[in-house]
């Protein structure tokens, strides 16, 4: 039974991905509005990982209405969800018509974006008659890196150095092409560290 | 590296238990007044699951705080929830002597009881420097169930018929025998189904 998990080459949707494995089939699936090819990065962490991997590119409407909310909140974080919201649901249509049932992600507790609310999970549950898991979201920070120190090797910089396929990127570069780059240090914290996967180490019980 | 799971020989804290276990060893927990001996049944449930198994018995005036708190409420939830919070604390306590710092129990998404709110969470690993999994909390009841149909064969039966070692046995003994059987019905639900694993399948990925 296959499980499509919503996949940035981060260490948490890497994660919520190796901790499903056991149990289902994986499939990968990176969002991309063809503004920049992270998915490229997707790919190759994907490869490294052994999972299948799939790209999905939303509706342009969807990054332009982002850009909206963001250029009016001067703060990222509910343009991130709405379009981390679309990717579900864009996810859940397809799988929906499919006959696949389980959608994924690697949000954990810690989060505060991308997090959708409770009811919104459920409503995504019911309107497209799927699964949605969470595995992270019952995992602290710290027992997320008991996790990713084990099992990976991750690249750390700042947000706007790392190569990585999440929505920040192509917001960014959105930003930097219609309005001016400064724009971008308005708007995203400065000294925001993020993390992709470089290795993958392989499952054994951590002793 | 050990993870101590708060366990009832139910399907939740099975299911919890199984997910951790290709990336953790596992110890099975079942917390115990010495009013039953419901920590018999957990005990051949852990055997059939193949993971170590052991009892704590905390202190009686927890259960005793309980059943004041049922007996004021004349409804379970706020009791079981102050139990399973005290159970967990116990546990935290030895782990946190044992240089073991990873807590986890059965809690699922759509849960009431026993359910702690993200703060009791927060403060148990603040307070005793231990992680605190809830590996089920990002699953609703149709996920638990794909997985628990997969995985386990399991007997359903009212919660007053069942053999299984979770707080509600023990507190409708003590009800019983301190009160009168009557009490028992206006206090607890009727009808309410619970569930106890039979038989363990094997883990293979779900076709």
């Amino acid at each position: 039974m296959k499980v499509s998990v919503l996949f940035s080459a981060g260490k948490d949707s890497s994660l919520a991905a190796l901790l499903l494995s056991p149990f289902f089939e994986i499939e990968l699936i990176t969002c991309n509005f063809n503004i920049l090819q992270t998915w490229k990065i997707a790919r190759s962490v994907a490869k490294e990982l052994g999972f299948p991997h799939r790209v999905i590119t939303p509706k342009s409407e969807i990054i332009e209405k982002a850009l909206d909310i963001i250029m009016q909140d001067k703060y990222p974080n509910n343009a991130i969800n709405y379009i981390h919201r679309k990717a579900l649901e864009h996810v859940a249509r397809e799988c929906n018509n499919n006959k696949t049932t389980i959608i994924a992600d690697g949000t954990r507790r810690d989060d505060r974006v991308p997090r959708l609310s409770l009811a919104e999970v459920q409503s995504i549950e019911d309107k497209y008659k799927v699964n949605y898991i969470r595995p992270l979201i019952g995992y602290g920070r710290s027992a997320v890196n008991i996790l990713v120190n084990h099992y990976f090797e991750i690249e750390e910089k700042e947000s706007e150095k790392i190569e990585k396929a999440d929505y920040e990127s192509e917001l960014r570069e959105l930003i930097r092409r219609r309005y001016k780059e400064e724009m971008i240090y308005e708007i995203f914290p400065q000294h925001h560290i993020q993390s992709r996967v470089i290795r993958f180490k392989g499952v054994q019980v951590i002793k």
